[in-house]
């Protein structure tokens, strides 16, 4: 397999930490999303992906894009070490979580956001980063009261083994990490991100480790 | 089953049309999202919504959020009239479609982010406005360009039976619509729009059709 990603794509990460999970080895592609105005913005890498995003997973004449998408592929096709709970309720909640993350925080706060609020809007950088800050909060917020409340949530967001909900909560933290946001309103948010670093496949899916890193 | 929707929701349309595919009865709990400030942002629905969106689906002793665990959920639960292909490769470019309505697109557009953009930030309507149709275009872009380059597309997204991914294209569409988005740059999308339209179960779900429609 054969992994489109960029050191610090939240969305990338995500799926190197569940390619990571599951044991599956792959060969990273990486697309540098600042260098000449963005590779993934030109023709070569539109064709495997016309919305211009990283991750994209080749999988023999697969092409495959949106990182949950992705994510439920390899557990359909790599069914070990399952990162979904077996009952439909469970996986429900655990989609959910991830959803929380993947479509209700990320999106509002990723690159090409951050870019047309600075660039086609002419906003100021501080009025960008208070954008960025209040959805990422927003989000963590949610991600909080929900892991705070059911009696689910284990060592991991479901139980004691990571899910897909991990796989999405990890990069989020990572990046309220780099843009300042304090954790404290999040314990047990910031509970679970302390026990997936202890894990060797989060370890290695983190930006820092990556051969595209800086 | 008990659903809160909000008629014009794009999210709670998803869902409708979900419900109603498979012939699923369900009770309507409506949830205004404009009224007295949102009654969505009142204690009682956060009760049930920690992220104060709608909808929420209540089956027995099971509450279910984000739409796209939802429809995963009776998918799961309710097999009957698919709406997920059999291939894994297929499952994996329907839910990559719907991603990109539910997490590309949506999410920047919908009500909360709308009303901090004039609210919190101060800007005009105008602005608003142009946020809104940029990025509903650049989802759209991103639709049509799957869908037209892709043999799995049919008379609808993928084949000629309905998925989750015809389960979100259709709310976009609706929304494009209502804010006079010109959809001649996207044939594909509109021609699989007209294709649903002609389905008892998608008219069913649509707002017009809604015991809260306005």
């Amino acid at each position: 397999m054969k992994l489109y990603t960029y050191f610090r794509s939240s969305a990338a990460y995500r799926v190197r930490i569940a390619l990571n999970l599951k044991g599956l080895a792959y060969d990273a592609v990486p697309v540098h999303l600042l260098r000449g105005g963005g590779e993934q913005r030109q023709a070569a890498y539109r064709a495997v992906n016309p919305a211009a995003l990283v991750p994209a997973l080749v999988d023999g004449d697969c092409t495959l894009t949106q990182s949950l998408a992705i994510i439920e592929y390899l557990e359909e096709t790599h069914p070990f070490m399952p990162l979904l709970p077996q009952d439909a309720a469970g996986r429900a909640r655990v989609r959910a979580l991830a959803l929380t993350v993947a479509a209700d925080t990320h999106p509002l706060t990723n690159l090409r956001v951050l870019q047309h609020l600075t660039g086609a809007m002419g906003l100021a950088e501080e009025v960008k980063m208070d954008w960025y800050r209040h959805w990422l909060r927003e989000g963590m917020a949610v991600l909080e009261a929900h892991l705070a409340r059911d009696g689910d949530t284990g060592r991991f967001c479901h139980g004691d083994t990571p899910t897909i909900a991990d796989c999405c909560l990890v990069p989020q933290v990572f990046n309220a990490q780099r843009f300042e946001v304090d954790l404290a309103p999040y314990p047990t948010v910031a509970r679970i991100h302390a026990a997936c670093a202890d894990i060797p496949a989060f370890q290695a899916a983190h930006p820092s480790a990556q051969p595209d890193a800086e």
